[in-house]
């Protein structure tokens, strides 16, 4: 069977599609034997049963293309990051919202109902005073993107209901540390306070040192992503939105682990410098999810931030940076 | 300055454009110089003041051509109803979502930001287990149209933050008693149990006696709308999202204030016939809303169901029926 996966060339795609490649995930007691890619540029992914459609996610016809009567899975994780999505609402709308509805729409034109993985997000929560948050609690976002995944949410879960997909919505942790260059998600700096000063290279933090935030490395995330897949619909009830586990941590906590990892000199490169849109974003977001009933599914979180750390190093150097 | 009301010939549009002419209310410090009326047919509202739109609420060149530069106020309460938009999920889609998508969008035309009333529905809410349910509960419907509601509800409040609208989303009870016919909410028995017995004919009541309902009488609900309408934007701070008072009443006690009104033989008139759609539905929603938050905001509910009877009794013949 197909996997399509969009958004594939981008970081999270890309590490989800080798993924799936490397472990030979099975999902539904199926094997997977073609993986498309759709995404404005190809897929980096040197597999020759990757293919990749270059196109826009929102346009129907490249998504009526890229669904093949073999798709059995659909990965979509293509999205207008948080601060653009703030900053160009109608593009936000167009691409979470409007591009989304038109993927769920043409999954109901497929053979049988694949298994729908929504990439949702932690943003979808505003500032609530009783975290950690948990399931029940009522997304009330306090950014275009946030609402734009709540809406994404519950189209999962009414399209699952109908059985039109077999929908899971995992709600992403803020993914540290993503290699690579800075991008317009409003979390962007909470990888590069880490990734510059491993680099040698000065870092500029736009929200203070107190912050806390909701973490996951990119490697955590992606496993708990394919236990998403995994999961057969039964053990997962009525209700398919899932908070990914992560860590708690606060800015003086990761720089405090940069620290111990790359000596105080590495520290000393990042600056604070308020930014007061992305502040309000990040402020925003819980710094804390209640992922009780997510681990007795079996997802789970990074030991500590070290090891995210750690992992992100040995990662660079396997990749050869 | 002017209002649109969308659904201005329905039965709730049509008492709230009656009700905002005769207690010349004003909004804003303004009063009503103008309503216009959107539906697929003339409202019934005899006044000069009164201009009915015949058309299709979901066709965009219909609603730029409904809002004008003077409309300062916009009461959206076309909808496709529970059973229906459960049965034909595109048509609650393009109307319950799309509709009130452009709705929204064509306000970003007008001069300045409206004031702008979504008529949301307790549908929201799926079963949870701990009703009374408070307006920080997730949305978790299991029904499209409760779907379509939430996401209306996250998009009033989205626009309403980014300053293009001045939004209210009110979570309706559900209305009883309605006037008139049956219609296709999954609710309407409600309404016909106690309408049909009073007119001397038979109703059949398709869940069980034992059925919790959160329940509010026309006029409680008109007056409800019309006061978040009033209620200046401070007052409501940073999510517009209401659950309107109602009263949490069962079957058997709907039953018993029919009969208290009109008799044992009244009573008997109806029948009980499950229907597994309806109760489906009408299981899935709460019985009971938390309006803590509501009442010190200054909504109200009526007195108790018999008020609500004496209500309908009232106005039926004040209506000449």
């Amino acid at each position: 069977m197909r996997v399509l996966v969009t958004g594939g060339a981008g970081f999270l795609g890309t590490r989800l599609i080798q993924t799936l490649l490397d472990s030979q995930t099975t999902i539904g007691g199926e094997s997977i034997s073609a993986i498309t890619s759709l995404d404005m540029r190809a897929c980096p992914v040197t597999d020759s049963r990757v293919t990749s459609v270059v196109g826009d996610g929102s346009d129907g016809e490249v998504i009526a293309a890229t669904l093949t009567s073999d798709t059995a899975v659909v990965c979509h994780l293509a999205a207008v990051v948080s601060s653009e999505a703030e900053a160009d609402f109608d593009r936000g709308m167009q691409v979470n919202l409007d591009a989304t509805r038109q993927l769920l729409d043409a999954c109901r034109g497929l053979p049988r109902p694949p298994r729908f993985l929504f990439a949702s997000s932690l943003a979808v929560f505003g500032p609530d005073g009783t975290e950690p948050l948990a399931e029940d609690v009522a997304p009330m976002p306090q950014s275009s993107y946030g609402t734009q995944k709540a809406i994404g949410e519950l189209l999962v879960n009414d399209y699952s209901r109908k059985g039109f997909i077999d929908g899971r919505a995992c709600r992403l942790p803020t993914i540290v540390v993503r290699p690579g260059r800075p991008n317009r998600a409003a979390s962007s700096f909470a990888s590069s306070i880490i990734r510059e000063p491993l680099a040698g290279v000065e870092a500029i933090c736009p929200v203070g040192a107190e912050q806390s935030m909701w973490l996951s490395s990119p490697r955590s995330a992606v496993a708990n992503l394919i236990h998403a897949l995994e999961l057969p619909a039964e053990r997962l009830g009525s209700w398919r939105t899932i908070n990914l586990p992560g860590l708690s941590v606060t800015v003086t906590e990761m720089l405090d682990a940069l620290a111990r990892r790359a000596g105080r000199e590495a520290r000393a490169l990042v600056r604070f410098e308020t930014d007061p849109d992305i502040e309000r974003l990040v402020k925003s977001w819980p710094g804390a999810l209640d992922v009780k009933r997510p681990y007795e599914l079996g997802f789970r979180a990074d030991e500590d931030f070290d090891a995210a750390v750690a992992a992100f190093i040995e990662d660079e150097a396997a990749a050869g940076r």
